[in-house]
C-alpha cells in the first residue's frame, strides 16, 4: 500500500490538473518508464522544490521500442517504485494502461526530425517519434507547468525542448544532470540487465568520458576527442556503437570546438545497449545554451 | 479601427487565456485563413453562444500549402474580416506573423496517418501535415475549451477531431454544418477567384450532390453513386480530380451503404480547386458517429 494518490486513467488526471490550476498550484512533472533509481528521484526532489504539486507518470511506452527491442521484458517494480517516490514525496502517480493510451485507431504522431536524425536515431528508428508523441500526450493529460528530463538522454532532452518551443506547449522544460553510480556508471533502469562481470565491462562508458573531460583543454578538433574515447572503449566485452562528437544545440556533427559539443557513446555490454554523454565547453566558448 | 482586440504574439494569447481561464471563463476558438463568409461567422456564432469568450485566428498557415498551390495569392482583407467578426461579435482575434509560427530551425510535425491518405491527401501531400500541425500550435496557444470546424472540410475536420482524441487534447471539437451562397455553392474563401462564368459551371458541384441527396434511396451501391455524381460533373469547364463514397468515419472506401457514407468531390474550375460533400445515411443505419 502507498500514500500516493495513484491515478490510472487520463481524464481522471485532467480533472485532478484542471482542479490543482483552479487552486493556483503549481504542477511539476517527471515522465518516466518506472524501475526507478536516483537518476528519477533526482528529477522528483527537484520538481518537489519548484513545485506545489508533484506528478510522476509511469508508463513502459510501447511506441517508442523497435520490434526487436526489450519492451516485454523492460524492468518493472511497481510497489518499489512507489516506496521510493514516497520518500520525495511525489503527490500523484499516473500510471496508465497501454490500451488507455493507445484505443485501437490511435494514428497521430508527433515528430521532431533534423534533432533525431543521428546519434540514437540512427540505430532506433522510431524511436525518438514515440518518445514525443507520447510525451505530448503525457504532457496534455497532466498539464503541468514544468516538466523535468535528465541529460543522461540528451538527444531526448533536446528533441522534447523542439517540440515544447514549435508546438507551442506552454511548459518550462528544466534540464538535470547526469546522476551516476559511486563508480561512476550513469544511472539507467536497464543496468538491472548487466552481470556482475558485464557491470564491470560497463565501466569503460564513464571512463570514456571521464578521460574525454581530463583532456579536452588539450583537444584541437572533434577527431581527437572521438580517438580518446575510442581508445578507452575498444576492449573486450564491448560493442561500440557509436562515438560522436556534435554542436550541443543542434546535435548537428561539431565541425569544431569552438561553441560547446557534446560527446555522445552508445555501446553494448552482452545484449544491454547503453549510453553516456558529456556536454564539453572550451573555456572562451558560451556558457550556456 | 476596430473594437476586437487584435493580439500577435503568441505569448500575449497565451496570457490571456491564462487569465481568462483563471477567471472562470470558458474560450470558444475558431481557426481561420481569413478572407471571412457566412460559414466562417456561423462557426463564430456558435462559438459565442457556447462560450463566454470568442477567440477567432487569422493566419495564413504557410505549411499547408504545396509548392505549386496558391499561398503567395491566396485572398486577404483583414480590415473587412474584422467588420464581419465585430458583426458576432468576437473577442480577440489572433493574428500572428509566419515567423513567430514558424522560426529558423522549427522541425516539429504533428501527423495523423490513416485519415489523411485518400480523398485530398492523394492530391495535396503535405497538406494536412500542415494542417494538424498549425491546428495543434493554434490550440497550445489559445488554450480554448471549444473549437469549432466547418463540415465542408470534411476530411480536415476528422483528421483534427483524431488528433485531439489521440494526443489527448482537452478540447471539445464542434463540427459545423456546410454554409451555401443562395444558389447552393458551398462558400469558400477560394470562390473569390472564380470569374462570372466559372461561378456557373462551378454549381456543377453542388448539383451533384443535390442529385445524390435526391436519389440516394435508390442507390444500392458505392459505385451508384459515384455514377450518378460524375454524370452531373462530367461537362465543359469542370475537371474532376476525384468522386470517391467513403466510411464517413475512416474515410476508407466504402464496400457498401450501410453505415453512413460520405460522398466527396473536388474539382477544378479553370484554376480554382473547389470541394464539397455529403454524408449519407440510409434510414436503417446509425444516425450518427
Amino acid at each position: 500500500m502507498t500514500n500516493i494518490r495513484v491515478i490510472r486513467h487520463p481524464r481522471e488526471m485532467m480533472d485532478f490538473s484542471d482542479a490543482a490550476r483552479a487552486r493556483g498550484e503549481r504542477i511539476g512533472f517527471v515522465p518516466t518508464m518506472g524501475y526507478l533509481h536516483e537518476g528519477h528521484l533526482s528529477l522528483m526532489r527537484e520538481a518537489r522544490r519548484r513545485a506545489s504539486v508533484v506528478v510522476a507518470s509511469i508508463f513502459v511506452n510501447p511506441t517508442q521500442f523497435g520490434p526487436n527491442e526489450d519492451l516485454s521484458r523492460y524492468p518493472r517494480d511497481f510497489a518499489g517504485d512507489c516506496a521510493m517516490m514516497e520518500s520525495v514525496p511525489v503527490d500523484v502517480v499516473l500510471a496508465p494502461e497501454a490500451q488507455d493510451m493507445y484505443p485501437a485507431r490511435a494514428q497521430t504522431w508527433v515528430e521532431v526530425t533534423e534533432l533525431t536524425r543521428g546519434l540514437c536515431g540512427k540505430g532506433r528508428p522510431g524511436h525518438f517519434r514515440g518518445v514525443t508523441t507520447v510525451v505530448a500526450k503525457l504532457f496534455n493529460i497532466v498539464k503541468p507547468h514544468l516538466a523535468f528530463f535528465g541529460e543522461k538522454d540528451f538527444q531526448q532532452l533536446r528533441a522534447i525542448q523542439q517540440m515544447v518551443a514549435d508546438l507551442n506547449f506552454d511548459i518550462e522544460i528544466v534540464p538535470m544532470p547526469i546522476v551516476r553510480e559511486p563508480d561512476h556508471l550513469a544511472m539507467s533502469s536497464r543496468n538491472a540487465y548487466l552481470t556482475a562481470a558485464q557491470r564491470r565491462d560497463a565501466l569503460a562508458l564513464s571512463r570514456a568520458i571521464a578521460t574525454v573531460r581530463e583532456n579536452f583543454a588539450g583537444a584541437q578538433a572533434p577527431a581527437d576527442i572521438v580517438k580518446l574515447a575510442t581508445k578507452v572503449l575498444s576492449r573486450p566485452g564491448i560493442a561500440i556503437e557509436y562515438v560522436e562528437v556534435v554542436d550541443a544545440e543542434t546535435l548537428a556533427p561539431a565541425t569544431s570546438l569552438q561553441a560547446p559539443v557534446l560527446m555522445a557513446i552508445a555501446a553494448r555490454v552482452g545484449a544491454t545497449r547503453l549510453i553516456d554523454n558529456v556536454v564539453l565547453r572550451q573555456e572562451s566558448s558560451p556558457t550556456s545554451r
